[in-house]
């Protein structure tokens, strides 16, 4: 009998409750045990909800409770979240956890402990929700020097991004439906300015090379300047428009990124599409491998925590090693990036190509109809280079990047 | 430091040789500790390889060696594979397998028997070759009852269907194309007639259920008859025809089955091309979670194999639990098993409809300009319903399941 606790009773941990309940003979099965949660924490009272017998209200009471081996952290949050978690672990306490926040800023922080402790802090549910991702990085691809992540992480954005090429809507009004229909929060700045993806990008760039990638280094654009012309354009081009997080390495420098980018129908993050997550990895062995499925929803995110309640219930006694030192990754200046730039000017073509010409070299135009603008891909060029050359042109309304 | 053998110098044998060395810094790091390769025995000299140092040409050396504690088998066929393997583990060696074969015919009985001697039998390569499968079915999965497993486990049979449906080509024409490339044997039939998908579908549906799944018990269809008109007809669907190995829970019973489908393109395995191959695997709490990558190819594959070498060297001593009785699990019998049928027959639609209709019942009429034959497709019905209408309508001349 294994014995676990939940921290915080909301989407997350009820779920968690749920499965181990609903799914309590399969799970005993392959767990050759059976996984109790003891207790839950939450501030809040839920009469009439089977959590009742279980709920504390006191954190001292999970913390202290010597027979909790297993902590289920689905608070959120920073703080007292991380405050908790350490605690536990200190305690030799294993966690798991789906708090990307807290996997982000203290990952490599929390790993240490639980390595001198001799328990694990668990954390698959931190990135792609019910696609298992963290596990495979840190096991399956362990052979490989890992040479790409391309990664559509988030669930809002690629719906917005999907209805918006399927029905030809713009942003805000597919984001209010999105909203209406509670795939967006009230408050969507998190997710359509990219900031979830970067924390996202992050950790997997931090697993993938050993060391500490701080969010606030990956350079971030979000989705809400992506019109409907740009769609335009993507469909002429035989494209799609996704915001993705992505590091790649060349030679020994890593680059890493958050932004909105023209993927051709040949690529495999091409066709996934609405709330749907994908995550490719490059391995130099491995090749590509891409893992796909739902990056959010409480019964897949629920599922992931699940899997790790049931790997560290496997491994008691036994750290399990994830290489994620607290030195930080210096990326590849986001000036010094090198990318393909699909572009958008105002003004008419006949007019403006010279110039464009003259300050771009080569470029490939891309006509969509539009009089009063005119775009254009530029050949691989730096994030300098690029700012350069675009304000030489002048009055451009919009940029979007393609894989060099 | 860990010493390995590995049993075979073939295509995967070289390429787990060749990742050990290429990789050695990276694989030393993530797994706390060199792995060295001490022995590999083939019967064949290898005069100037770098393998020649290692190179030993009787098996009893390496079961006799105390000091290897994990070996590779990447000899492939039953014997004397599983005479190897089976003393290997009985010696409390781990075994590491590329071998489907092996697993699908001896997978019970070689877990049980490294569960006995605390050591480990893991077989990550045998299905999907660089896709990680195996390993997540076991672990990511672990919490869910696993309602579905659908696969493109081949990839000669992908690359045919792919070249015929972009190019028009007719299947020989392919199939000639695909030896002259390497994609496909000299024989074949393993590949074209789905042996080779009906034993990796049997592994998976074995390990998802936990009992032995025979693969002789599944019926099996391969390529072979799939023609132009086909594919042709796919295409006005909007669907393409793949080679699925799957298998599928109803309430408390398993079918499987290795057939030609119709694939829709809001299917995940649609966009599923040439050599690649995908998994898609139901699970009850995570829905649809997909694999995909390269399902075979020397590093791909050779990069699993080493994966499960590193697995093994941080279990040494622990048996990683796997589920997999050697009870037999029952399936649905072929009659009883139901989909919707795409159907071909010889006459013309106007003086057939009616007798088809009258067999069928209600069927939807599917054109592709040909005057000599017709074509429909069917309400979800049985395999003995199908069969018994085909009869009373005669001529038929086709048929691709359909997801029911």
């Amino acid at each position: 009998m294994i014995n676990v606790s939940i921290l915080g009773y909301g989407t997350i941990g009820s779920g968690v409750f749920e499965i181990l309940n609903k799914n309590k003979q399969i799970i005993t099965k392959r767990n050759s045990g059976e996984i109790r949660v003891k207790s839950v924490l939450d501030l809040r009272d839920f009469p009439g909800d089977p959590v009742e017998d279980v709920l504390v209200h006191d954190f001292s009471e999970i913390e202290n409770d010597d027979e909790v081996q297993i902590v289920v952290e689905t608070m959120g949050g920073l703080h007292p979240a991380y405050d908790f978690v350490k605690a536990c672990l200190e305690k030799g306490k294993s966690v798991c956890t789906s708090n990307k926040a807290l996997v982000a800023a203290f990952g490599p922080e929390l790993l240490s402990i639980a390595e001198e402790k001799k328990c694990n802090f668990l954390f698959e549910a931190s990135v792609g929700g019910g696609i298992p991702i963290i596990r495979p990085l840190k096991t399956s691809l362990a052979p490989d020097e890992i040479l790409e992540i391309s990664g559509i992480l988030n669930g809002t954005t690629n719906y917005i991004l999907t209805e918006m090429t399927e029905k030809g809507a713009d942003f805000e009004t597919v984001l209010k439906d999105a909203q209406d229909k509670g795939y967006a929060e009230k408050d969507p700045s998190a997710d359509v300015e990219g900031h979830d993806t970067c924390r996202k990008i992050a950790i997997l760039t931090s697993l993938a090379y050993g060391s500490q990638v701080d969010f606030e280094d990956i350079y971030t654009e979000g989705i809400t300047k992506i019109t409907e012309r740009d769609i335009n354009y993507a469909k002429k081009l035989g494209a799609k428009i996704k915001i993705v997080g992505f590091s790649k390495r060349n030679k020994e420098r890593i680059s890493a990124m958050v932004v909105p980018k023209l993927i051709t129908s040949e690529h495999p993050l091409y066709s996934v599409d609405g709330v749907f997550n994908a995550i490719l990895v490059k391995g130099n062995m491995t090749g590509d491998v891409m893992f796909y499925g739902q990056g959010a929803g409480k019964h897949a995110t629920a599922s992931a925590v699940v899997s790790d309640i049931m790997e560290a219930s496997k491994h008691m006694g036994i750290n399990i090693k994830t290489i994620w030192e607290s030195d930080k990754l210096e990326l590849v200046p986001f000036e010094e990036s090198v990318s393909k730039f699909f572009v958008r000017f105002s003004g008419t073509s006949e007019e403006n190509t010279p110039k464009a010409v003259k300050a771009f070299g080569d470029v490939m135009p891309v006509e969509a109809g539009y009089n009063d603008e005119y775009a254009f891909i530029t050949k691989a060029i730096t994030e300098s280079a690029f700012k350069k050359a675009a304000k030489e042109v002048g009055n451009i309304i919009n940029k979007i990047r393609i894989d060099a």
